[in-house]
């Protein structure tokens, strides 16, 4: 078994889910509709661990959540990455664009001096 | 106003989001509770996308959906990206260690070869 | 320990989380806000269990998975119940105005007789 | 246009639910796999609405919050309905069951008494 290559970008990590995929004979499962339901899935697993703390308190982490939360964040870059792959879609240019859409949505200077609430602004 | 760094890896990302968020000072609304919210959020919006589609035509997107499908993608990355700076997570080494796991836990020769259906390797 | 009352209505449902939630004081965690993160939880269980399966094989569940799907359908029962409880909201006035809402929004003469994709009725 | 039925059980917007689907010939797209889909969506409409507040304050809405949150809640109801129906579930059965799986895993004077935090009673 050779070893595999290390992630450090989000192209190594669309490349080893790629050949994990195909070793596995798994790409016939991994339609965008099956990913964004695998996917909400671990982002439900991610919400659980924080739904009856306080929000305050939720940055504060037992060892073993901690532990549990890590793989909740992992398992979701997975996918989001697995499904981007499977549409052609490049994260980075979708993120750089959806920044300038809110940095236009809420200006800074406007925002912070404003009495209106932040629900208001953000959907 | 002065450009924006071009986002080209998630630690630029990550660095982008520190200051939108300190901008705006909405650092107090972003705990991870409500931060793990608006990530499910943003699934569900992906998610409906998909919704009445059969699987094996999902990948074929008209382009105003294209659209939309790119923005929701983006977001979960935000928050994700946003949620794994507030809890101090790397997320590659995270990820890295997610994919140990799982190939250990579904072996390539024996979950190609078997008879046993899929759903039952993977949670 | 006294025998429960049956449920058989929405009404005594909700008087039965009352009870039991008070039993254990228990009401501190359940805001509408920490309610709507157990519920989306238990969406997600139920949305696992159909994520690898062809849609039009969904129906079909082994005895152990119709088990699991209907304690998952349960818990979403419950959760809307309590929350619709803490929120003062009735279930069935909600729903017969959402029902009017959508019999005017989708003419059942034009819907069934159009070339338009389902999708673009529906959100 | 014939009157409806008013809903005042599970079973008569069960009714209503079939009687409406058939009327638009959407039956074809309401598998389980899709309703659980629709579910989640609405679902997470839900949670949108509490993502920025603090739990304390969630159960305070403004008028045209409080009336999105009731179509949310109908949402989360008619899927719940529909998907039992497909899945031919009793739901208070199921939710019975569920009760006196709950009322055994947490006694109430273990649980009330107890210095150990909720989160590790409740899933």
């Amino acid at each position: 078994m050779k070893t595999k290559a290390t992630i450090t970008s989000l192209a190594s990590l669309r490349d080893r889910l790629r050949e994990f995929s195909q070793e596995r004979d798994w790409d016939q499962y991994h339609t965008p509709k099956n990913l964004s339901m695998a996917l909400i899935g671990e982002a439900a697993e991610l919400v659980e661990h924080f739904q009856w703390v306080e929000g305050s308190q939720s940055h504060l982490l037992e060892e073993k959540t901690r532990h549990s939360v890590e793989e909740e964040l992992a398992d979701i870059l997975i996918y989001l990455v697995r499904i981007s792959d499977k549409l052609d879609v490049d994260l980075y240019q979708a993120v750089e664009r959806k920044l300038e859409i809110n940095e236009r949505k809420y200006p800074a200077e406007k925002v912070r001096g404003s009495a209106k609430k932040y629900t208001e602004y953000v959907d």
